[in-house]
């Protein structure tokens, strides 16, 4: 990404760079496996929620609510740490899973890969 | 995120979903380490140039340009394989990278982390 604003990439002040729709994108991995769990994005009401509580809490695009990972499927994701992008508009969440990330079952949402045109189930996923 | 469609989450079709902007999430992850390199953004034609070269491209939301990562610094990122989240609207690249991800020159955008308020580089960074 651009990261052209000196004040996001050299101060050691966190400024989060929200987008225009006012979110960051925020990527959850497993910070023992170093598996992608998941990708979703944070408002700053699910910033502050995650940093709150310890668990990763999003912004649902689709609903426009706050959305606590695991919720109602006690598939929660304790954060360990947060690291923060060159231009701040991105986050690492290293997480220690429940249970499986996707709600589909599989331990990450990335559980598919791309072989030509068509997605392919991988064998440990 | 919502994972609503099953058309995207059970197929085995390549049907990525672009967001109101036209814009799919990549994550791209050292394959070798597993390290979190950097996290943009793909447009329909970044992503048909990725495929079509084996080098990630992405679309630059400031410039709203197509962009081939190490274009200029030749510090590319070789994709070894694509990843494709349950909704197909984000992706994981793992790659390899030809030099250092991130313009500062660390090997990854995500080299602080965040302590209390502050940003704290990682010493391995």
């Amino acid at each position: 990404m651009a990261c052209d604003d000196n004040r996001q990439e050299e101060d050691t002040a966190f400024l989060p760079r929200f987008d225009g729709n006012g979110l960051l994108s925020a990527v959850a991995q497993d910070c023992e496996t170093g598996e992608i769990l998941m990708l979703a994005f944070m408002n700053a009401e699910a910033l502050a929620a995650t940093r709150a509580t310890g668990l990763a809490h999003f912004h649902s695009r689709s609903r426009g609510t706050l959305w606590q990972k695991g919720e109602t499927s006690g598939n929660v994701l304790h954060v360990e740490q947060i690291l923060v992008d060159c231009d701040q508009d991105a986050l690492v969440l290293k997480v220690r899973p429940a249970g499986p990330a996707c709600h589909t079952g599989a331990r990450s949402c990335f559980y598919r890969q791309l072989e030509g045109e068509q997605l392919v189930r991988m064998d440990d996923a």
